[in-house]
């Protein structure tokens, strides 16, 4: 079994990679009928009815840089690096995820994926290995060092996070950040290190952040989260013990929660010790999965 | 069934990042007792008995930035960044594959960490946002930009690929680029994009590069590969016709392989079409993962 449908994945994209090798193909489609991804900062722009809002390429501010997201029905898609956003951090809109359960998965994919290359695009404007300034390239799936004395080519970053639901015994270890809602928990997460296999690193972070030994761990499913650009990889492990020693300055609080708590929370119930995660959350769908089961 | 041990994975360090964010304790590891990883360039160097040669902080450059590997039985364990590698693109040492085979797994998985590491410090001297020269933090896992205005953190770069045996009616489908040996042959292998699951970068992939529509994608086991800092992610995929479109600028040559052919090959049989992928590559363990199934 697996986690089905999750946000941010399943957009209907063909992401032609011969396009963006060949600028002169890719010019050609650069006229009237591409369409250009309306964004306000980093967040999506939306039509009175609700969907995302596209314009044309007439709609670019003349100094932007044109990110290539893919085609649809043989029309070119992109997106537009505005020169506000350049060396920007793009603050968090607290309006955000109530505009983002506005839109269908497919239009949120979409969104997410150009979301997570204009930001790249924006935080990305010299070049790590010498300094100097770099230039768009590849239709915006690359950005290369204008020095010709350097020339490195560098690539928009997906960094992969294991998220995994540790069970012991029937039931399962959630922990809560600081920055939680009240009673709200999740899956504990964390990114995935430089010499770490997925397996490796879920048992690393299960162990930092709550002190616990986990084995036998199965990958469930996965979903592309575009703040900024992670991969979140969910798991399921096993834990040998329930003793936690919670590392503080990761996690507020963690708790086992029975199998009928978490399908209560996860039914809507409000009245426990636990809310559940957000439906835009792989967290969510971990938790789904695991009352299928 | 798991794919099991496999190279540079295993490493036998505790990767404390508790110490890694409290200077003064790191700093009071780095005495006497620390150990230093010798490297030339960016590859291992040997003991006379053929393990990884580890000196004191006494052996590194006045001027090498030094990474915190993580601890082993209380010691600290470091790599350096040599004034002499700043800025280089490591080239490629002909003799590396022979001399990697010498190490047991687990100084393997110590070597290709730091490696990784290393080489991410080696290639990230500025910031990205604003162009400023960067300092390393938090013993190596993060630069920081030392401009004040900016002050970005950045952090190493894993970069999540997917390598997928594609299966069709018994045959698996096996690729070979141009640079490989003669009648070597590979899984299909690409790097996940942003905005895509794991399972969806799997589908386009084998798309683009062979033409073949796959289905029913399956997580099998990963490996972290430190050239320069993948995170392999190993999958099964079921394609419903065999009719292949080579893109032929990905690969050489794209062939179905019948069972027999890939066991022969993998029993080390060098007669037929078919030579094995080296055991150093997940490839070859998704590749005995699947004759055992």
């Amino acid at each position: 079994m697996t986690i089905g449908t999750i946000a941010f994945a399943g957009a209907r994209l063909e992401r032609d990679d011969h396009l963006r090798n060949d600028p002169e193909a890719l010019g050609h489609l650069m006229d009237w009928r591409a369409r250009l991804l309306m964004l306000d900062g980093l967040d999506p722009v939306f039509t009175p009815e609700g969907t995302l809002l596209w314009g044309t390429l007439a709609d670019a501010h003349p100094h932007s840089e044109l990110v290539f997201l893919g085609l649809t029905d043989g029309r070119a898609c992109f997106a537009e690096v505005h020169p506000s956003l350049r060396g920007s951090t793009a603050p968090a809109n607290p309006g955000l995820w109530r505009a983002m359960s506005a839109l269908s998965l497919e239009e949120l994919a979409i969104w997410g994926g150009a979301r997570s290359l204009v930001d790249w695009h924006a935080r990305h404007r010299f070049c790590a290995r010498c300094g100097a300034p770099t230039k768009l390239a590849k239709g915006g799936w690359q950005r290369s060092c204008e020095a010709e004395s350097c020339g490195a080519e560098h690539f928009p970053r997906v960094d992969p996070v294991t998220i995994m639901l540790v069970e012991h015994e029937g039931r399962l270890l959630l922990g809560r950040q600081p920055r939680f809602p009240p009673r709200r928990f999740s899956a504990l997460a964390g990114f995935i290190e430089p010499g770490e296999t997925i397996e490796e690193a879920v048992a690393r972070e299960v162990l930092e952040e709550a002190g616990v030994r986990v084995r036998d761990v199965r990958y469930i499913g996965s979903q592309p989260w575009p703040f900024p650009s992670s991969l979140m990889i969910g798991c399921h492990a096993v834990a040998d013990s329930a003793e936690l020693t919670i590392d503080t300055t990761e996690l507020e609080e963690a708790h086992w929660f029975t199998r009928e708590e978490v399908a209560a929370a996860m039914a809507g119930d409000e009245s426990g010790r636990l809310l559940a995660p957000t439906p835009v959350a792989i967290a969510h769908h971990l938790l789904k999965w695991w009352l299928a089961q």
